[in-house]
């Protein structure tokens, strides 16, 4: 079996030997991301989106026990550093996760392993995509839901579901300042502390402005409150998720193929952006410029970064 | 007196003008700002990173005071969705602002007006440059410490100071994960809150962590407590920044210019990312290749986003 069939077919081994590869940028993925694509489109991508400790990573355990229990199987992509499965959290959030490391359904993988921020939301995609063609039914990706990569990670999922907590006022501001815009479900969680309701009825008010600035939308933006720890109101979560996917998926209409589209073209941006610098930076290095040496100029005042940058550009990419 | 002259000399319209040129990418303001290049240099430019709510807006307003009790000129920036400069904030935080707002040797500018993520952090190091080219002493860039466009702002600063609360365990995780090796000073706010010590102690611990992994630094990194709203401890944050730039700007030392070099480079990588971009898709334009047409074919699976992106760059930038 050649390493395609081997994702394909849903080899452990072989996944995590490509995702790997992807994450240390090996130029040999590449071409198995070419071959693999055709394998895609498949999978429900279902993004996870909020502030560190908000509870994110047991609602996403609490989830995946749901989609096991009909057989369906799950990749969790965690992009967000605080995550129990990238090893940072507290012993009772690992132990919480180890029933699904032992469950061959369900494939686990954090984006944050060396410690560093660069490249995660890149290689994001391309994790989803692998994941996706190794048959996975549901793609469920973790991210911290602040900055202009994680926004761009949750626009690139079918569903997302914002989740904050009682209490979080600016986290509230936050969302009303963008990240509303893109909320399919909004959560509620650690609905048991002080002040629960009231961040539903803000969240409330938010919707309703939110929905006069969504154009052609007609999905209103759900509202559940859980307690993750307990698995209290997952349930809920869980329909709501089911829900959002069988609204996209409608008979008759377009909205699947809309948000396809629209994750594509971010993708598409995304990628072209990373690989122009590249090609920009190869170049350079071919004609013997030296990159320390461009600091250099701008530092001492001799050039700016405008001009240089255009005196680049202009000479085109080859 | 034509408009660099007007900046420079700090004329508030004129300076206000060209911000919202550059937010509104106007081609105009990249001459704007190759001509004012040769001014800059001289502004001490202080980062304030940490997740929303840790009191990021309170702190760089009290020390703004600190500044101009001493006739110095302040810039702020505010990256901050949820920062009250961007107008998202409760009544009591405006009113604590207008005294800034009254005094013209602060100019705020805040960088959400949209409501949109999208490239704020672009535009921050430009609009640095224009505040540090109209002679402000110091610019103060508040950011959301989340995410790698965050870490890069943080990054293009002279002093770091990275903001968060009691009790906020996941937030040290963050920290931990990536974000810790990028600070030089950490303010513990809120600190009458239950688990001020605690947190103390745990960032004691991460910088002991993190300065065997950051080579040849010589700065140990600091922790300070405040209570931003009461003003407690804000003079002795003041008085760390200070400290930190005399140790940056030490006779004999390259620590400044190390550290601007450091600044310049990541601006200039930026810049050609999304300038590299740009040429790319007016060359699109120009070939008659429809973008909309690229998305449907992979959607499509008639192609896959890798092969295109290779199809699109292998060809050149023109």
């Amino acid at each position: 079996m050649d390493i395609i069939e081997q994702i394909v077919s849903g080899d452990v081994r072989t996944i995590a030997r490509i995702l790997r590869d992807i994450d240390d940028e090996l130029p040999s993925s590449r071409s198995i991301l070419q071959r693999l694509y055709p394998h895609t489109g498949k999978a429900h991508v279902v993004g996870f989106t909020g502030s560190p400790g908000v509870g994110k990573s047991s609602l996403v355990d609490q989830i995946a026990g749901f989609y096991r229990k009909e057989s369906r199987t799950v990749g969790i992509l965690a992009v967000d550093p605080t995550s129990p499965f990238t090893g940072g959290a507290i012993l009772g959030d690992r132990i919480r996760m180890q029933r699904h490391f032992l469950d061959p359904g369900v494939f686990i993988r954090s984006l944050a392993t060396r410690g560093q921020f660069g490249g995660l939301s890149k290689s994001t995609n391309d994790m989803v995509n692998v994941l996706d063609a190794a048959g996975k039914d549901v793609v469920l990706v973790e991210t911290v839901g602040v900055g202009q990569d994680e926004v761009e990670i949750a626009n690139s999922a079918h569903t997302t579901v914002l989740v904050t907590v009682p209490g979080m006022g600016d986290d509230i501001q936050a969302i009303k300042a963008g990240i509303m815009e893109i909320g399919d479900i909004f959560v509620v969680n650690k609905a048991d502390r002080e002040g629960s309701r009231k961040t539903v009825r803000e969240l409330m008010n938010l919707i309703e402005i939110g929905l006069r600035r969504r154009e052609g939308l007609d999905w209103e933006p759900q509202i559940v409150e859980t307690e993750a720890v307990k698995g209290k109101g997952v349930d809920k979560l869980y329909e709501t998720i089911e829900k959002h996917k069988a609204h996209l998926q409608a008979t008759g209409s377009e909205r699947w193929r809309e948000v396809v589209e629209k994750r594509t073209r971010i993708q598409l941006m995304s990628a072209l952006r990373d690989q122009a610098l590249k090609v920009v930076l190869q170049r350079l290095d071919e004609q013997g410029t030296s990159v320390d040496e461009l600091v250099r100029r701008i530092v001492d005042r001799e050039s700016d970064p405008y001009t240089i940058v255009e005196q680049i550009l202009d000479k085109g990419l080859q």
